[in-house]
């Protein structure tokens, strides 16, 4: 059980984290990044940028908070560094280094704390992205609910792509089935029993592969596609058609959908991206898509106009909505 | 009041986002940085760092809880924002731009918040250094205590200056009186009437003028000067010989001590600063530190040995050892 006394400031503290850089180092990241920074265990990490080659960095930051904190397919830690990541996969930054700053409620289970430093280690790990800094806090019982985790991240990059970058005639491409993340969450809180697992997973090795083809580039979590293609479209000046029978989603998404009334539009994925590709590259880029995930779609497309317009299965239109009021569930 | 719509990814969210970007901005930073920041409004900033002269980017983050979230001298905003430059100053990096992360618990005075982002932009605009990128979540009633806030932070510097840095020989100097924001706090906690105010404040002009003569430096936030004078001990493989006389603890911070049977030398300041300087430039950046605060003080020395130890007023020496057990009040 976690202490009061293990956020202090004091001895149990750097006992803590001490435990919590074994749990993250003990994966043993081969990175060419990890070597390059310096002064992890100080107020900072610094990195020395003279050998790389790249003209900007990206900076970004997110908080999680999830109930439950172990989910089908993953738990807050993998989420908050797979999301974070993503923030700079999306953008088209190489994740460089990321900190990691914990809120932990006095009694949490030691053995949940560490199951959780250990899969932001296994992902770490996998990526080859380290996690150079961070903060432990603990907070009175009732203050908080279990654990809180910040992450924030810099990655470099040639070329930024933006989410507002759209152009009449671009393709609109989703890298796989929506709505797995926020799902399977759901089944797990009402004990709905589902084989679906979170979709949570970093996205930059399938951004990188098509990334010079891409005009604009989203991450639909918080508010599903309906917020994300939205905000494309608003930013870009211009209208997203859908075909509707081009979403990919999963039967068992589309089942819980139903039996809940939720609109699976608005519903969060945590490792799928949504983009758009130049016209004449857009086959390319799918076929590379399906290699990584079968469910890679090209849903849509740019046209002159404002919103986001969705062509039934039934040969009517509609429109998808920026989602308004309270999200269930809450994901991230 | 903050409604848990607010923090859903749709439309009431990015009103309230928008309302905090022009709170943020309102105080017109006038930064050579803030321009070279790009993309702001997307999934993370970018920065572009061709005409920037420097070597290595230093990178921090720290979470907030703190309660009351406004004390004298200070809130939870102001002290988030500090507290991640000063851990770029310590480590004589110049802060370019940080993030800001806020968790907000539903019902949470929406006055309340536009009071604190009104101090972060307050200390923005006086540093000159912008917030560049940013999360909002909004949690369900009772499942954090009002608002926590994680910063992080970039900075930029030609030469890092560590905590590990000590040498035999040099001089201990304090940036002015310890503990005055622990006891501010603890003060308004228990309603103990004090005209104390918290010293929370940005360090960095005060240590650009002195670092190159520093050898080693800290902010003695959580645990004090007990906790950063070990850790700069242990680190540099030093020990650290302080006069208790020339610790400059106020009136006011040594009546509430007393009072609570606390150690002031475990209660954090949030504007001050301890550091290692050559000794043929002590007293120089002694002079330097007394025009920003007047007590600035050269408390010890660097020695062969470990630990910290103290001579006291009259005459015996003790172990100054590293905090243990749960330290009051919480304050960062």
């Amino acid at each position: 059980m976690i202490t009061l006394d293990e956020g202090s400031g004091g001895k149990a503290m750097y006992e803590l984290i001490k435990k919590i850089r074994t749990e993250l180092n003990r994966t043993r990241i081969k990175s060419k990044f990890k070597s390059d920074w310096k002064n992890t265990d100080d107020d900072g990490a610094t990195l020395n940028l003279s050998n790389l080659n790249f003209r900007n960095i990206v900076f970004t930051t997110d908080s999680y908070t999830v109930s439950p904190i172990f989910f089908p397919g993953g738990d807050i830690g993998k989420l908050s560094l797979c999301g974070t990541l993503n923030d700079l996969s999306v953008m088209n930054a190489v994740p460089v280094g990321m900190s990691l700053s914990l809120i932990i409620e006095e009694g949490f289970e030691k053995e949940n704390l560490m199951k959780i430093i250990s899969s932001i280690g296994k992902i770490s790990s996998e990526t080859k992205i380290p996690v150079v800094t961070g903060d432990t806090k603990v907070v009175e019982k009732g203050k908080i609910d279990k654990i809180m985790i910040n992450t924030a991240g810099i990655g470099i990059t040639k070329k930024v792509i933006s989410n507002s970058g759209l152009k009449v005639g671009d393709k609109i491409i989703v890298s796989g089935g929506i709505g797995e993340h926020g799902i399977a969450l759901l089944s797990k809180r009402f004990d709905y029993r589902t084989n679906l697992i979170s979709d949570c997973a970093p996205i930059f090795e399938q951004v990188r592969k098509i990334s010079e083809y891409v005009t604009a580039m989203k991450d639909p979590t918080r508010g599903g596609i309906a917020a994300s293609l939205n905000e494309m479209a608003e930013k870009s000046k211009v209208r997203i058609v859908l075909d509707e029978d081009k979403i990919p989603v999963k039967r068992e998404v589309k089942a819980v959908c139903e039996l809940l009334g939720l609109n699976v539009y608005e519903i969060a994925s945590e490792g799928r991206f949504v983009c758009g590709v130049k016209a004449e590259y857009a086959e390319k880029c799918l076929k590379i898509l399906k290699k990584f995930n079968d469910g890679a779609s090209m849903m849509g497309e740019v046209v002159e106009g404002k919103g986001v317009i969705m062509k039934t299965a039934i040969g009517g239109t509609r429109i998808l909505d920026v989602p308004s009021g309270k999200l269930v569930p809450r994901i991230c």
